[in-house]
């Protein structure tokens, strides 16, 4: 280990300039933010106390961000995150995403069934554990489930100790393991939801774009015990505001960055994986625009899923920009040309460490061979349906459940159980008509791509694609709770002598979905950890841990100063205003994407209209941290993000500040809204702490 | 319990009738010998010397009989129960079936491979263990659960101690557990073997008749690191041999009988089970005949099914006539009615077993429910070839494998695993043009029954059954030892992922499959041990273990003289001879089925006439007892148990002395024809002792 240090020094040396310092670059874990960078570039002193607080202000509604902004359990994040909530509330004759929604007492909150928030109490280190169950001579598979049957252990052990929710992180692509510890609170109600059109003002066109004008908000209450929940720990709401230069932090879980990957697993993306994602996307937009045009009914019921579909599909288009740009692909080459030439210098230590690239680049050459028919089947690609989802959570919950806790598919283990279970039980409506439409679409996309697999003739039987998603979905019995319920309770035979076309779809095609994500642990995910794991090694030991972990849809932390910039020569102006909400409106008839609900056009004469509604800042962010809290130096709320500018999308591989922002609801604009728009005061007292 | 004793007390005297003495019935575990009864009756000492001397002697080939005789590892079975592995050894340039075997020299020995012969060493008696598995208040199928648990843990822990096979045997339908304990060998050789002319003279017509004249035996002998077996515990051969009214003891491994089953267990078997398999076996006894019809070398591949299906077919027509007699049946209705109105006369005694036979009763229209697709698909019947069993044990062992040993199928548990693996690297020839005659005829017959069941047109996807198994047949790459190695080795993903038609077709219906057989498993089988128990409890407080249980596939001891009979006011001698042989082939002017092999007719002049060939006893037998060693007081050899008349059919539920008889290969006759037909000096050298 000597010898390695000193073989360490000298490549620091030689390949220093191959990580160079990236700014304000970084989506920190909360037990390793840089606080000598802090204090060394901002003069801030990051205390334990003041990122507990933080870190114990922040939640986790799914994949995205929140926070407590009140005692009393008032949590605050985007309308966009809150939608399958709110549209779950709505109906053909209540539509709350169009007409919005305001609790003004306690009693009129609406509970949300199925939804569940995360706050994370506390991180472990847990590399040393999880590392050691990797004996030496082992293979990248059977390291990797060595180390599964460990991390399965840990999770276990630490949720029943507290009655947490425990979780290993793994971070470096392996280099390290933590184990997240979180709360889990499942009675939310709905307090406040403004109209669809003001939340999404300017839609799927102005969407990753800036200068915005969204009030991109949803006000939630977290109950215990059918009480309000008591929060010491919430963000106190700052009435100042930002001006341009401040810095401010985000606190979020942030979803997936890939700033970290080789050079074949980004080619991977751009050549396989992206465009297949993007053609998808592409074929279930029109679908859903197709459907929508049906009538109103239809229109209401195809928005769910294509506010996701468009979304998805323009930041994957802005991800694959920075992966089609040149220079971007050309800075990447040459980092990893030298960190690999410079071991290569050192023999012993390019015995250790030097075949990781073309190990993890072999892996991605077999992952590309059977992408499609795991996407297909797998990863549910050929089934565009909820009761196909739901059909495979009963039937693989009904075989895991019988086995070892650490035998099991990672999804079903003991710590993950009662989420598979609500959303199994989740009464989020479902329509057949629609739900036939996609499966159709979906079968028919399955045939055209791998018609020569037998299981597409078995599902088929015989039928058009549309015939057989019929008969699927009039069949099926899933829609009903009780049902669903029964399948629970039931036994493994009950399962497997199921009539229900929907499962005996997914019992169909099991073997060969199983098959399928086993060779992809096998060949692809234990190679890229096992790889991962040494070149994580070689950078710690030159950099310390000065490069922080890719996004991992964990708690982070990031920073830097509001700050506007300067596009194709033109200012872009750091904050917009009510002023420029109508003005962009009325420049566009007030037609959609720019149509104003009622309540803003007859509030306009009482809102003051220079006051901020969105701002940008330079501090790191991607999908997940939408929804996250906005805070300064004194970690009070000035705003909540939601979006990020289409420069900022290519930061999923290498972070810039130049003209990438975070797009931000301002606080004060936030209060103005509920206050002179919605005439929310008590809301407004309770997040000020007037009350 | 004292309380439960007074009331048995007075029960004994209400029901003593129920259970008269049955003659000599009962075939008796080695541990159980009713040494007692063999003294009074017969004044005959069973030490435990003599026993134990017996037990070592005695061998498990598959589900039959041998033993051996001489202390050079030599192995006498019937040819019956050789038959597979002397049509393994043959092609068809060199037919063994037809030209029979004698390996002059040790050289000239023929190995025989995935062939296994068991040693019973010990048995030990685990019932308390096994019966605690069970706590208070468990339902029929988690106790049944439970209890196997223990099992499996008894028998690997066991096995490993000394290396040996170690089985849970389930003695009364779960009154009693007897761990048994084996030595396994399986280095074996083909020594001898007469024309199957001889073997099986009087073909279906005679088989289960008397008198009879075949020389149904084969000889073996066992390898250990390329040496023959020393085998110090070996039967010594009587050349006095029997004369009517010799007690004879029989030692073989029982298959299975139904004398302790309840009125609605025989109903079930005489009303679903029986007239199915009949059924079935007709349907495939005349798809071989067919078959065989097509020309010599068909004729050839086809028998060896046809031996197998004719012989089912006739002995279950003898069970079922038993079921079919009403005076049978009449009898086994009062033994229950009044078995059960004693019981109805002690309320608290009522409480605890009352309601047995009810449970039973309603398990068993349970299983009339599924009866069928349970034999379709989970037993195979719907998939009648070769491939389908090596298929469906790659994948549940690629399944089973990955999980605790005491989660798995029975059948693949540690245990077992050698067997399985040998099964499926037999080099069993596979005649793939049969194969798919036999596949296509039950693919049709699963379509007639079972059309719509989804699966079914799954697995045709449009194709008539003929052109479904054209297609699976000529595609599976099974017959190759390499690609079932492969299979073996690799992973399941392997598996799931494999393009082998016949492995795609066991996993389409492996769900359907499994479902079934956990169905039966808890809806019936487990029932019927938790019922059986009961009953067992109440029989043994009555008349402690004077009724032997029934016959599970293990070993066991039975007795009785020679002794011939009156049939239809004739009497039947209780020997026949050579001279009746010559006689009886004369009689038919030497055609099949009374064609005698060329060696026999030249060896006329030579032989002695008035030699025993075939003799019978009382002795209890069954199916499974073929092969089974004939001793005499001194416990040395007079002749091999080769089959049952007629009458003693039935005896699987009502043993009888009347006219039931085993029939035996006489030990005089088995010397006579290998020195004068067969030139084989050596052989009876070694057999007498005389070397």
């Amino acid at each position: 280990m000597t010898k390695l240090k000193t073989r360490i020094l000298i490549l620091v040396l030689l390949i220093g300039l191959a990580f160079p310092l990236l700014a304000d670059e970084g989506l920190w874990p909360f037990n390793m933010v840089p606080k000598d960078y802090l204090k060394a570039k901002y003069g801030f002193e990051a205390t334990p106390e003041w990122l507990k607080h933080l870190q114990l202000s922040s939640l986790r509604p799914g994949g995205a961000s929140a926070s407590f902004v009140s005692p009393d359990g008032l949590v605050l994040t985007n309308h966009h995150v809150a939608q399958g909530a709110i549209q779950n509330l709505s109906t053909k004759e209540r539509d709350l995403m169009k007409s919005g929604f305001y609790a003004p007492t306690r009693a009129d909150e609406l509970k949300c069934p199925a939804m569940e928030f995360l706050v994370l109490q506390g991180i472990e280190d847990v590399t040393d554990t999880v590392q050691a169950a990797e004996k030496p001579g082992m293979k990248a598979p059977e390291a990797g489930e060595a180390r599964d049957k460990v991390i399965a252990g840990l999770e276990k052990e630490n949720s029943e100790k507290k009655g947490w929710r425990c979780t290993v992180v793994k971070l470096y692509a392996g280099g390290m393991y933590h184990l997240y510890k979180y709360k889990s609170y499942t009675d939310i109600r709905l307090v406040f939801a403004p109209e669809y059109l003001i939340a999404f003002f300017g839609g799927d066109p102005d969407n990753f774009t800036y200068p915005r004008y969204d009030l991109d908000i949803t006000l939630f209450r977290i109950y215990e015990n059918d009480k309000p929940l008591a929060t010491p720990d919430y963000l106190k709401w700052s009435t100042r505001g930002v001006r341009e230069g401040d810095l401010v932090f985000v606190s979020g879980n942030a979803g997936s960055t890939g700033r970290l990957l080789t050079m074949a697993q980004l080619e991977f993306l751009r050549d396989v994986s992206y465009p297949f994602t993007l053609a998808n996307l592409q074929r279930r937009r029109a679908l859903c625009i197709e459907y929508a045009q049906k009538g109103e009914e239809e229109k209401r019921i195809a928005r769910r899923s294509l506010f996701g579909i468009e979304n998805s599909f323009k930041s994957i288009t802005g991800y694959q920009s920075g992966l089609l740009d040149p220079k971007l692909m050309a800075k990447k080459a040459v980092e990893e040309k030298s960190f690999r030439e410079s071991l290569t210098k050192d023999r012993a230590l390019n015995t250790e460490f030097g075949s990781a690239w073309e190990e993890i680049s072999a892996a991605e050459k077999a992952y590309a061979s059977f992408f499609k028919p795991l996407a297909f089947f797998e990863r549910g690609q050929g089934f565009n349906t909820m009761y196909f989802g739901l059909a495979r959570n009963l039937v693989r919950l009904a075989e895991e459940k019988s086995k070892p806790n650490a035998e099991r598919l990672r999804e079903f283990r003991d710590a993950g159980l009662p989420s598979v279970k609500r959303n199994i039980l989740s009464p989020s409506p479902i329509y057949d008509d629609f739900e036939a439409v996609k499966l159709a679409d979906s079968l028919a996309q399955l045939e055209e791509n791998l018609g020569d697999v037998p299981e597409v003739a078995w599902i088929l039987a015989g039928r058009t694609p549309e015939q057989a998603a019929k008969d699927i979905i009039s069949g099926t019995k899933l829609k009903d709770l009780d049902v669903r319920q029964k399948y629970l309770d039931g036994t493994l035979e009950g399962v497997y002598l199921s009539n229900d076309p929907m499962i005996k779809l997914v019992l169909l095609i099991e073997p060969l979905s199983r098959g399928l994500r086993l060779r992809y642990e096998r060949e692809v995910s234990s190679v890229e950890t096992k790889n991962g794991t040494l070149l994580a090694r070689v950078l710690f030991k030159l950099k310390g841990i000065s490069i922080p972990p890719d996004a991992t849809g964990t708690l982070r932390l990031s920073f830097g100063p509001v700050k506007g910039y300067i596009e194709n020569g033109k200012r872009v102006p750091y904050q917009t205003t009510f002023a420029g909400l109508y003005a962009k409106s009325a420049q566009n008839g007030n037609k959609d994407p720019y149509e104003l609900p009622q309540s803003f056009l007859q509030a306009k004469p009482r809102v003051d209209r220079s006051v901020a509604l969105n701002f940008v800042s330079t501090a790191d962010s991607i999908g997940g941290n939408s929804g996250s809290p906005v805070v300064n130096r004194q970690g009070e709320f000035v705003g909540v993000l939601f979006d990020g500018n289409i420069q900022s999308l290519p930061c999923n591989f290498v972070y810039t500040d130049k003209i990438a922002r975070s797009v931000i609801v301002d606080g004060r604009g936030i209060i103005e809204a509920l206050l002179k728009v919605y005439g929310a005061k008590p809301l407004v007292d309770e997040i000020l702490g007037k009350k």
